[in-house]
């Protein structure tokens, strides 16, 4: 398997690939006759001057069993991941995110998208025992996958203390009682924040190796906050600070 | 079909289910051998004093086809809707988020889970041209379906009337420029917060109800942030006031 071979579907994800085609060598585009891709104007407009197969319903539906392709595939062939030293900036205010072993790929997608919404500067994964960059992230993403700045490292004990020799602050959000509420958290400057899997939190030599840790209470009883839900709540109340100040 | 019959697996949903089964009736109990569900020692504790039916992983996969049911089902019965009259209440700080028609039950069954963590109050579905508590919904709602009152009403502007006769400030989410940035707002006090469907926002007649609109303004490109993800901005905003105040 190439690992540079990926695949994309759905009709948002496709425009926004589509819009930006040039990040990416394009293959091969694939749509279902008589699909809602194939009645979309603006992926039509888009799809004007590339080679399209468009193939009879049932051959494409046996080709590609994506459940939410909408009639459209496209396969390009690409690096997503950067270095770290590609990713680092002087910008002012700078924030990566840290996602320490996560496993759903709904989840990696849902984290990849907020983040690029709320303007995050990347995202480092673990090279072992996290989801990266399938399918179904791409295509949960949303097409964040093409503007988001995306890193897998081998140990994120020595990412997280590079970071900090290049002077980010690093906060790890766990549920504990003990650690300052998330908005008392400041999130101006260069930080790192680390969220933890979806069942078992941040492992300890991680957690051990923030500067900060925080924490959003609940509020009801089932105690389990998605990450990305979790994710989102903090990248908002940081860009509060950044408008609010 | 009968209404109040209702499927759930995955066993975080379970162990919540049962943890709390005194509020729905039981009907059954499907366990798969060797499953990891079968395995889990907190499941097996609470599943003691029931019946439960142990069946061959193979026929299990057979009778129940879901992808994420860890090897549990449970069915149950019971009315999970409650009427808008039963879920007003005289508490100071009073929240009711009101979905403007959204499709996808991954969106709903996030946005209960995330509702339910938050603290709020209810959530109100229209009755048409809406996802409602599909068995997908309940599973991703993680048990947060047991706890968060949930209305069904044929008409979202009279709804939302009946909440302003009550006292209520009516917030709606739009993606606009010249609405007030969500964090100006004031989340104190009884207010309900309408948030549009995924790709067309909020109707017309229902905009118009509301005293307020708020937006979260985007920073980066592909300009969709997931309505759950908006829906944790927002309540962990208020939170943010309830406990900063």
């Amino acid at each position: 398997m190439n690992n540079n071979k990926h695949t994309i579907y759905g009709i948002n994800n496709c425009i926004t690939y589509l819009s930006n085609k040039n990040i990416f060598s394009l293959d091969a585009v694939y749509v279902s006759k008589g699909s809602i891709a194939f009645k979309n104007m603006d992926l039509n407009n888009l799809l004007i001057k590339n080679k399209v197969s468009y193939l009879d319903s049932s051959l494409f539906a046996k080709k590609f069993p994506y459940k939410h392709s909408q009639g459209i595939i496209i396969e390009f062939t690409g690096v997503i991941e950067k270095n770290i030293d590609e990713i680092l900036n002087e910008k002012e205010n700078c924030c990566f995110i840290i996602v320490d072993q996560i496993n759903d790929p709904q989840n990696l997608g849902q984290m990849l998208r907020t983040s690029e919404c709320a303007g995050i500067d990347g995202i480092i994964l673990p090279r072992h025992k996290s989801v990266h960059l399938t399918n179904t992230v791409l295509q949960v993403s949303q097409g964040a996958f093409l503007f988001v700045n995306i890193c897998i490292e081998n140990n994120l004990v020595n990412t997280i203390k590079l970071l900090q020799s290049n002077g980010f602050w690093i906060i790890g959000l766990e549920n504990s009682i003990e650690a300052k509420k998330w908005f008392e958290m400041d999130y101006k400057g260069k930080i790192g924040i680390v969220i933890g899997s979806e069942g078992r939190g941040i492992r300890k030599l991680v957690k051990e190796s923030c500067d900060f840790l925080t924490t959003i209470p609940m509020k009801g009883k089932i105690n389990s906050l998605n990450v990305s839900a979790a994710l989102s709540a903090i990248l908002f109340e940081r860009n509060r600070q950044l408008l609010d100040s």
